[in-house]
C-alpha cells in the first residue's frame, strides 16, 4: 500500500531523478535534534499502553482535527482539568477516530499514519467505522511484543540522535537513568526555559522557586536569577546539550540596562510587572542567552509566533497543548537587528530560527541568512512540516540562503512511533525539490547527490554541533 | 474551441485522473449559496438589453482592465452620477470592449468569457477589434430568443439554488414577486446589514430611518435597533434565507457593554461619532450577529480587508462598485479571538470567513478552521477566483485544515450568464488538485472521487443548510 | 554544458511549446532600463583589471553568501573604510570563491555565473577548489584581448539601451564623453534623488550644498530647493533620461502644505529636523516627483521596503552595498492612495512600483496597476530577480493584472559582464510560464508569441517611452 514513488512529482524524468536521490538517503540513520518525546518513556522503557492512548489521545494534531467537526474532547479521552468525565475506553475512542479518519485526506497527518500503520504496525488497509476494531487489534497485539518496547523501536526505527525538550528546572533525571543504564541509544537534553522568563505566566512564581531549589540560591534578584540560568545551561551541558530552545509571542530582541532589568525582575517578583515589562524583558533575556551561547556554545533555537491556547475555554477545560495555538504574523528584519548586531557576526555563536509566518522566508530570514554568518534557518515547521510545507520552503528560500544557510530536518515530535515516517517524507520532499532543479539544468546530478545527503543527515548534524555522535549499529559502522 | 482537458495539468497521468474526476462532477447542479444576481431580473424575466449592457457595463472586472490601460469609464457607457456624457451607443462600446479584448489573457475574466462566448451563445471565436461586430450580432440574435430569457437560462445552467444579496432593509419584493409566480427556480435572499452598521457612511441616517420604517418603530436607541435588526432577520428568514454577510475594512470583533454601544449608536444619531466609534462598534456588532446567528441558526458569512472606493476621483464621477477596490492587509488570529471564544464552540454556530489576503490561508485561517468547531474557509474570493488563486487556496489550507472545513464554491457573481462558466473552473481546478495527489499517492483514487464531489455540490449545501433544497429537474430526479 | 533547455519546465508538451516561445525572442537586442553599470567603464572603456575584481569584489550577490558561511570580507578583498588590510592577491580571492562555489547551488547567481562562465569567456567547468586557477588564468587571458573591452562586450551583448542610475548631483560627464565619442551605444542616464531627500542621512548637508553648486544658486528654501532638483531633471532630460528613481523605506505618501514643508527644510538644514519629519517630507518629496513627472514626462520609479545596512559593524567597516540589506513589510494600498488619487488618474503620468514583499503582488500591487491607469508593476526584484522569484510574480499578478498593467524586465545590476545570462534567464522564465499557460488551454499559442514578444522586448521600451530608440546593429536593421 506503501507506493514507493509517494510524494515525487508524475513527471517521469523528474521522479526517476527524485527516486534515485532519495534512495541514497533512505537508509541514513535518523538524526532528530529537536522534538517533545518524553525521556521518562525511554528510560523506565514500559509498553505502550494501547492503541488510542498511543496514537489518538497523546497527538494534538489528530484530535483538533476531530474537533474542529463537532467531536467533543471528552469523546477522545482527553483529560479534565477539573477531573470531569472524559471517555476511558480505548476501543470506543478508536472507533470514533477510525469514523473520522477521512478528514485527514490530502494533510501529512494523513501520511504519517499511513507510512506508521504500514511500516510500524504491518497494517495495510485505510481505516475506517467498518475495519476500525480489527485494526485496534492487530496494533495492539504488536504493542505486547518486546520487540514494540520503546527502545526496541528506538533501535529498529535506526535513531541516531534523539533531542527532548526540557524545563530549565528539570533535574534530568530520565535522561540520568538512561546512561546509566547501559543502553546505548543516545538521547539528549534541550534546555527551554521560557517557564523562567515568561513574568506573566501564571506558574512563573513556582518556577522560580524551583529554580531557586536546584541551584541552591534563593532567586531574589535579576544577578542571582542569570547566574542560577547559567548553571541550569552548565549542568544541561554536562548531560549532553547541544542547544536551548525558546518562545515567544514575538522575536522582538533588545538589551535593557542592569538596572532597567533589575527593575522588571523586582516587579515581577512583587507581582506587579505589566505586559509591557513582560515584553522587554522577553527581549531582553533573548539578548541574554545569545551571549551565553556564545559563551558555553549552545545553539540558540528559537520559536517565535504562535499565539498559545487562542481557545479559552478549550484552555480551562484540558489545558495546554490541545491543537488550539494559532500562528501570528511575525516580524523578522527589525526585530532581530539589535541581536544579530551584536552576537551575529561572532564565530562562536550559531542560532536557529523557525517561522509559523510562511511570508518571511523570502522577504526576511533567507536574507537574513543569507548574510549573517551565526544564522540557520530551522526546516518548515509545524503546519509546515508538511509535503507543500516543505516544499515552499524550499522553493522560498533557496535562491536566496542557499541550502547550506538551513539546518536540515528536524520532526519536533512527541509522536514517537510517527518519527520515522516525518523523516521519510521530509527526505521524499527534498529529493524531489533537487530533482526539479536537476530536471530544468539548475543543477546537475553529482551536485544534487551531494545536498540530498546534506539535507538528510549532515545538515542537522553539523548544525547542531553532534559531528561528535554516531550510531552504534552494524550497518552504520 | 473550449479544449476538454483545460485548466488540467499537462502531465498525462495527473491529466487523465483530472478529467475522470471532473467527469463526476461536470453535471451536477449548480448550488450558488452566495452573489449579486439582481433578483429583479427572475423576477420581471424580461429580455437582457444588448451584448453590451449585459457583458460590459454591468460588469467591473471587465471595464475596470480597460480603464487601467486608459480607455475612459465614459467610452464604456458607464453612467455618471453627474449625469454628464457617456457612450450609449452598445456596439460603439462592443468594438472598444473588443479592440482591449487581449488585456484578458491569461485572466480568469479571460476563462469565463470563452466559456460563456462559445457555451452560452456559440460564439467560437476569440473576440478582436476586426470580428467585433459579426460577434456583437450573434449574441443580440441569441437575447432576441425566449431561450435567453433570465429564467430560461437559470434552467439551462441547471441552478438548484441562487442566493442573492439584499440589504437589511430591503422589502424583498422581487423574491416575493418570484415565489408568488409558480416558477419552480429557487432564489433565496441573504441578510446584508453593512449600510445599517457603518456609523460613518454618508447613508446610515436614512439607512436607519429606512429600517425604522420597515419595522415601524422608531430607531431611537441601540436597544431598539437591534430589535429591528432581529426582526429583519426574521422576516428574511422566513423567505427563505439562510445566510448572512458582513463586510468590514478589518475583522476586528469585541464586546462592549450594553452602556457603550448605547452611548456610541447615540453619538452616531446625533452625527458626532467618531472613526474609533465606528470601528468599536463594527467590531461589536460581529459579536452581536454572531449571537443572532447562533439563536436564528442563519450561517454569518464575513468578507473582510477590502479597501473600498479607492480611487476618489472614480468614486464621486461614477459611485461604487467601479473596478476600485483594493485589499489590505488583515489580521485574523487576534481579531477574531473574542468572538471564536464566545461563539466558536457552539454546535448551534456556522461561520464562513473570507479572505482577501492569501498570505492568512495557511498562517492563521486554516489553523483556526482546523480547529474551531463553528469556522469553514469560504472559497477563494474575488480576486483569487481563478485558477491559480483557488489553486494556491487548496495547496495553503489542505495540509492544515482538510477539506472538510472549507465551504465548497461560490460564484460571488453579479454576471449571471458567467455563473457555468465559474462553476466549471472552479470544479476543474478542483479536479486537478485532486489528481495531483492522487499521482503523487497522497490520497487514493476512491477518496479523490469523493472529495471532488464533496467539493463541487455537497460541501457548499452542507455549510449553508440547505440539505432541504434539491433541483427540480429530470436528470437530477 | 548550458543546456539549451535549461529552466524549462520538464513536461515535454509544456517543454516543447516554452522553447518555440522562448525562441522567437532569444535573440531580439536587450533593453535594459534601469540598473548600476559604471558608466565611467564605457566613458573610459579600459581593459577589466582581473577575473577576482570584475566578478567577486564587485558583486556583492556573491561576497555576501560566502560571508554567510564565516568568510571574512576582507579576505574577499573588500576594502576597508579605515584603510586596514584586506586581501589584494586576486589569485587568492578567487581561490577562496571557488572555495565555496558549492553554495550557490540552485541560487540565481549560480545560473548566471554559469552562463557568464560559459557564454562569455568560454569556460564550460563547474568552478571548484581544483580548477580555480586554471579557470582563473582563461578569464584573464579573455580579459586582456580588445574584444573584452566594456564597448566590444556591450556590443556582442546586443545591448539596445543601456539606463545608468545616478545622483542628481551627478554632472554627467561620463555620459557626456560617451556621447562626444562618436561610439553609437546608448547609453543614459537615471534621476536618482534619494542622497537629497533623506534628511537624516548624513551626507544630506553636503548633498545639498552639491546641488547648490551645480545650479549655480544657494538652497537656503525649500522653494529653492524644489527648484534645484527641477532644474537637474531637465538637464537629466536633455542628456537623455528617461526616468526617475526613487528608493524609502516605506511606500508613505502625502502632501504637506508648502509652509509645512519650508519648515522641515529649515529644521533639516539646521540640523534639528526629527524622524517625524523626514518620513512626512520623503512621503511630500514623492507628491513632489510625481508632479513633476506628469510636467516632464520622466517615469517615476519607486523601489522601496529595503532596509540598508542592517548590519551597523560590516557597515562601519566596508560602507553601502555590502550584502546587507535585508526586506521589509511594505504597504500600498493606504500609501499610495494620496499619490494615486491626485495623480494615478493622469494619461502623461507613468510610475513603475517594485517590490520586496511578494505578499503584495496579488493583494495589493496587481489589484493597483489593475486599475489605475498610470501605475505599471516593475519586474521581480531583487532577491526575487531569480526563476522562482520571477514565476511567483507572473502567477502571482497576471491574473489580476494581465501582463500589459507590467513593466516587462530589467536586469538592475552592476556585474556587466552578467547582463545576458539575465535577460537570458528571465526569457526563458516568462516563455515557461506561457507555455504552461498554453498547454492548460488558458491562451492559445499565437496569443503566446505576441505576449513572449512583449514581455522580453516591447514592454520595456514602452513602460519607459525609448519606442525611439533602435539598436544599430545589422542583425536588428
Amino acid at each position: 500500500m506503501l507506493n514507493p514513488d509517494r510524494y515525487f512529482d508524475a513527471n517521469p524524468i523528474r521522479r526517476d531523478i527524485a527516486r534515485s536521490l532519495y534512495e541514497k538517503v533512505a537508509e541514513l540513520p535518523l538524526v532528530c535534534p529537536h522534538g517533545h518525546v518524553d525521556p521518562g518513556m525511554l528510560a523506565v522503557n514500559e509498553r505502550f499502553p494501547n492503541p488510542a492512548a498511543l496514537i489518538v489521545v497523546s497527538d494534538h494534531y489528530i484530535f483538533r482535527m476531530l474537533y474542529s467537526q463537532g467531536v467533543p474532547l471528552e469523546d477522545l479521552g482527553i483529560p479534565r482539568q477539573d477531573g470531569g468525565p472524559a471517555e476511558t475506553d480505548p476501543r470506543k475512542i478508536w472507533q470514533r477516530f477510525a469514523d473520522h479518519y477521512y478528514l485527514f485526506r490530502g494533510t501529512p497527518t494523513g501520511c504519517w499514519l499511513k507510512h506508521e500503520f504500514a511500516d510500524v504496525f504491518g497494517v495495510h488497509q485505510t481505516l475506517d467505522n467498518a475495519n476500525a476494531m480489527e485494526i485496534y487489534d492487530q496494533i495492539e497485539a504488536c504493542l505486547a511484543k518486546p520487540e514494540f518496547l520503546p527502545r526496541a523501536l528506538f533501535e529498529r526505527f535506526r535513531i541516531e540522535v534523539l533531542c527532548t525538550t526540557d524545563a530549565a528546572t528539570d533535574t534530568l533525571a530520565f535522561h540520568q537513568q538512561i546512561r546509566e543504564s547501559g543502553w546505548r541509544g543516545v538521547v539528549l537534553p534541550t534546555f527551554r526555559p521560557d517557564a523562567c522568563v515568561n513574568l506573566l505566566a501564571s506558574g512563573w512564581p513556582s518556577e522560580i522557586a524551583r529554580l531557586g531549589e536546584i541551584t541552591g540560591q534563593e532567586i531574589g534578584t535579576y544577578r542571582g536569577y542569570i547566574q542560577a540560568l547559567e548553571a541550569r545551561r552548565e549542568f544541561f551541558r554536562r548531560m549532553g546539550a547541544r542547544a536551548t530552545d525558546h518562545a515567544a509571542l514575538s522575536m522582538y530582541t533588545g538589551e535593557l540596562t542592569e538596572a532597567e532589568a533589575e527593575a522588571i525582575f523586582a516587579r515581577a517578583l512583587a507581582g506587579t510587572a505589566s505586559e509591557a515589562d513582560a515584553h522587554l524583558f522577553t527581549g531582553h533575556m533573548f539578548m541574554e542567552f545569545a551571549r551565553m551561547s556564545v559563551e558555553d556554545g549552545l545553539v540558540m533555537q528559537v520559536h517565535p509566533g504562535s499565539f498559545r491556547n487562542h481557545n479559552a475555554g478549550i484552555f480551562e477545560r484540558f489545558g495546554a497543548d490541545k491543537g488550539c495555538d494559532i500562528p501570528l504574523a511575525t516580524e523578522y528584519t527589525r526585530n532581530l537587528r539589535p541581536l544579530l548586531n551584536k552576537y551575529g557576526n561572532h564565530p562562536a555563536f550559531r542560532m536557529v530560527i523557525f517561522t509559523l509566518d510562511e511570508t518571511t522566508y523570502s522577504r526576511e530570514l533567507a536574507p537574513l541568512a543569507g548574510h549573517y554568518p551565526a544564522l540557520r534557518l530551522g526546516p518548515a515547521w509545524w503546519f509546515f512540516d508538511s509535503i507543500e510545507g516543505m516544499t515552499r520552503y524550499r522553493y522560498a528560500t533557496t535562491e536566496t540562503a542557499g541550502i547550506y544557510n538551513t539546518a536540515g530536518f528536524n520532526d519536533d515530535t512527541r509522536a514517537f512511533p510517527s518519527i520515522p515516517a516525518r523523516h521519510d517524507l521530509s527526505r521524499r520532499v527534498d529529493a524531489n525539490f533537487l530533482a526539479d532543479l536537476v530536471a530544468r539544468h539548475i543543477i546537475e546530478l553529482d551536485e544534487a547527490e551531494q545536498m540530498i545527503t546534506d539535507l538528510a543527515y549532515y545538515l542537522a548534524k553539523q548544525t547542531y554541533r553532534m559531528e561528535d555522535i554516531r550510531l552504534h549499529d552494524p550497518l552504520h559502522a
